[in-house]
């Protein structure tokens, strides 16, 4: 029997395919009656749910890396909380677990794609940002598509956001100059002063491209681009030789609703013979042991920190996505259930 | 002494910077004495000279690759033809020789970055095409940058141009299926009756992208871009996991007085996990005698042919160049001295 009493089960549905940015008409709140695991299932009670700005891709029809959510669809999103109830030996009641749960308060699971997560390793909030797939995808994109080297220079927009300040920081740990893209005096503060960026560059302060040559005296060899429009092309004028452009996001241009922009000054791929490659962190998800385990030790040693913007209630979900892309959000965004 | 009577040189030299496609009075047509060699020094007569995509670039103002071509410079170009009087030991009269020796009839040279060619390997244009610059950029852009493998699809914009011609062909030596781009029904015919590509598309004829995903029924591995604009946008939507797409040119684009237009869909670098790369082909000068030995096999065996397209009189060099941004043009254009 299940450790908790309620019985009903609060879900955030998909209404409606947004056009721009999502409305609150997009967005349908069912309380249905919890599901009861069978044979093998278990069932979740949600404690965190992310808030990322893939969502906003995967609300959209038409091919893309992972097939739309449908209308009427419990909104998809990953989670974390605590087995309540289990017909699973290997997800017995007590055991923490992250996965994509959906937009919900709870969630049954047969286990497929579930990791385990263990408490005394870092608080819950820590798997959705540093420990899950906004580390994830810092750590692949950076080390294994940017493959930055000792003393190259590493720029990173968002870098106040979740992914952002997890590639900062592997840069420095990496012995490269990591300089960060990110708005407002706040977050540039925060960058370098508790995260240890070298330097801070704020794109609302105007003249982006100066102040990003003068911050990378010897050019830019890995750029993480999370955002695309003018900070990609601002930073295409600054690739040092043989630079590696890493694609991550396009928050800029996820809610255009006419034709996105592409990057004008995409040749200087050739005048710097550099490379511009895209990835999805589920493509290394065997090698995601061996990262939480690196990322774990490096938290552990006081090198890798995080910040997480956590707001409560599930029903704020359809306002707190907004602030993904209005660049209000500061750190990794998640609901608390 | 030369063994030529001539002793005046005609030159085109650089009058005005361009604003989008170069006017006849960007240009000056100056008659002077011909230089004669000094100690070490040699004195060519120019028998053709390449016309090239790259050239339109090099009239600019600002930071590429290449330093731009001066006001009253003589115009860059590369060339081919025979030494008439020497005071060099390496280059004696007679040996014939290719280099960037300007769009003029005679030129003195020093020797550096010189290359010796035999005219017994093939006609001397042929060192100007499959033999020179752009059948390098074929062979080291398509395997070195876009490294296909056998039963990928390979496709190729301006593919009866100078490079795509080439590069389709070297994708069939390798096992692939190559696919070519090009405008009008001659062009398209050429490519797949002479060179052996799989299927043309022609991108004069509306309905791009749909023509282009019939003849990939598996995708794009391997996208070489000459063109830029609105047929690297129609590729990108096609590629395979793990796409390479090489720039080497974008010559829809270098005529534009304005900025530039960035591949809308290059976030399908993300959705496929693909690659945008570029590159030059002066960086792989050391493996030059290598591609050629390569190449000249390959047409011994008949299994590499090359179209060019040889416009008469040094005159005629302003309306030539015009042939290579309008489309008119067919096979390596070179100007015969």
């Amino acid at each position: 029997m299940p450790t908790d009493s309620s019985t009903m089960n609060r879900q955030c549905r998909l209404a409606a395919r947004p056009v721009g940015l999502p409305k609150p008409t997009d967005w349908n709140f069912v309380d249905e009656a919890r599901a009861a695991p069978q044979d093998g299932e278990f069932l979740v009670k949600l404690r965190y749910i992310s808030l990322d700005p893939a969502m906003r891709g995967w609300m959209n029809e038409g091919r893309s890396y992972i097939r739309p959510v449908e209308i009427g669809d419990v909104m998809r999103a990953s989670g974390v909380g605590e087995v309540i109830d289990s017909r699973s030996e290997s997800f017995p009641v007590g055991a923490h677990v992250a996965c994509v749960f959906g937009v919900q308060k709870y969630a049954v699971s047969d286990g497929s794609g579930v990791l385990r997560v263990d408490p005394s390793l870092a608080p819950l909030p820590k798997f959705l940002s540093v420990l899950g797939a906004p580390g994830l995808t810092a750590y692949f994109g950076l080390l294994d598509i940017g493959r930055p080297e000792p003393g190259q220079t590493v720029v990173v927009s968002a870098a106040a956001g979740a992914v952002g300040q997890i590639v900062g920081q592997i840069a420095k740990i990496k012995g490269c100059r990591a300089v960060g893209i990110a708005g407002g005096p706040e977050k540039c503060r925060f960058i370098v002063d508790e995260l240890g960026f070298d330097a801070a560059v704020d794109y609302k302060n105007g003249g982006l491209r100066d102040a990003l040559r003068a911050q990378c005296p010897d050019r830019i060899d890995v750029y993480f681009d999370n955002v695309g429009g003018d900070i990609l092309d601002a930073a295409l004028t600054l690739l040092a030789r043989h630079a590696r452009v890493v694609i991550c996001g396009a928050i800029s241009q996820y809610n255009e609703a006419g034709p996105r922009r592409g990057p004008a000054n995409y040749m200087s791929l050739l005048v710097d013979r550099a490379r511009m490659e895209g990835f999805l962190v589920f493509d290394f998800f065997s090698r995601y042991p061996e990262a939480i385990g690196v990322m774990a030790r490096w938290i552990a040693e006081g090198r890798l920190r995080s910040r997480e913007d956590i707001v409560e209630g599930i029903e704020h979900f359809p306002a707190a996505l907004l602030r993904l892309f209005s660049g209000e959000n500061f750190g990794k965004l998640m609901l608390e259930v």
